[in-house]
């Protein structure tokens, strides 16, 4: 375990390693984007001069395609790294929830449900509105698929003030002593040891197989590190796991 | 500093770190490597069905060349991994080292030359002799490109038999007691402390840029991985810095 244990039982995974992947991930998306810029232009010039009804169209329409499928793995790396592009604006912790929550891949069904415990007036962040949206139905599917058999997800939010020793942002100066964390707890078999190490690591995945999968608590990785944020895991093994997102709370 | 000091005073990358790395590295090619081959399929497929002086068989070619590039980036991910395609013979690392040498980018010129001290009768080993060879270039080169100004490299071949304390071989009890020691010594600036760490990772450089930069050491690194070895570094502030490839001798 090289985990960095937090008080509360949380977990951390260990920074430097993360670190190293982060710069992996970013430059191996910036390579590959390069090269994918190149075949992305020659397909669109080679269309231009086709007639509408030429079938070479099909298959330029093809490499396009799939030229934006290589780009879309390499925009999941690029956030895992902590780098996507982002837009931040103040907003309500209580809004994101909302709409994570009525995304159609959540609805109720199959017997599963997410019951919510909400604190009340809480502060507002300086955040990307879409991409915490979008890492919270990261968790929240997570949450789902660890109880195949149904079940119920937990979303909860606070605000926390934490000692400056508590606060593993990269830069803790602006993130400053508050911050809003959001918990999503699921009621599965938890996390057996021999994943924890992983858990965040891009590809990583112990159901999912092919193109882009595993690729989820990755980009709830990146993206609470773009926010100036962590995540911290805690596993209760045969009684389910937890994932908090910590972000920091706007400064008043 | 997290690597681990050998008792010589070589030093060896993070563990944990770079197998993480690893991972990551080959997982991210295998993806790329999936939409890629869909690409050069619709390539293949379109220019298969154009006349030979079709002026859009060109727009293939250039895609076709991109595919290519992209391929070789995902083959160097794969092999910092320790996973490229190997074919393991019997061989002498004498061999190997005068061929690493007489490669054309290698070359005297500029007051750039090469001593070679290589130890009589050394055990032979098992092993992919034109991986090795390339590992070694790449040593050579960077040797070559530390010293701008022109200096002589060592390259020294030894034999060395290590307690098992000493032995970093992903598998020990296949690699025995009995290693190879190939080292390369520039008589450049040493390096930095804040490069140590991440040396080995692909896409690092401390002096090129663009795409595919940074990978000779990460190739140097998966290629002793693949064959059960490691790499060791040492830096001699000012004076320059020396990188050993240890492989295994082959069990007589």
């Amino acid at each position: 375990m090289d985990q960095q244990t937090q008080k509360n039982g949380f977990r951390l995974p260990e920074k430097k390693k993360m670190e190293a992947l982060g710069r992996l991930s970013c430059k191996a998306a910036h390579n590959f984007n390069n090269i994918l810029g190149a075949i992305e232009g020659y397909a669109t010039l080679a269309m231009s001069s086709l007639k509408a009804d030429d079938p070479l169209r099909q298959d330029l329409q093809e490499i396009r395609g799939s030229v934006a499928r290589a780009a879309a793995l390499g925009r999941q790396l690029t956030a895992f790294g902590g780098r996507q592009m982002s837009h931040k604006a103040p907003c309500s912790i209580d809004d994101i929830i909302g709409k994570a929550l009525r995304r159609p891949e959540l609805a109720p069904g199959g017997g599963f449900r997410v019951e919510t415990r909400l604190e009340p007036d809480l502060p507002g962040l300086t955040a990307d509105a879409a991409l915490l949206e979008q890492a919270l139905a990261n968790l929240l599917l997570n949450a789902r698929e660890a109880m195949p058999g149904g079940g119920t997800a937990f979303i909860s939010s606070t605000a926390e003030r934490l000692e400056s020793e508590a606060v593993n942002s990269a830069d803790p100066a602006a993130a400053g002593n508050l911050f809003l964390r959001v918990s999503v707890r699921d009621g599965g078999p938890g996390i057996s040891e021999d994943f924890f190490e992983q858990l965040f690591e891009p590809f990583f995945s112990s159901r999912k197989k092919g193109v882009g999968a595993g690729l989820g608590l990755a980009f709830v990785y990146g993206t609470a590190k773009q926010h100036n944020g962590w995540v911290e895991v805690k596993s209760l093994p045969g009684q389910g796991a937890e994932f908090s997102l910590l972000i920091p709370a706007a400064r008043r």
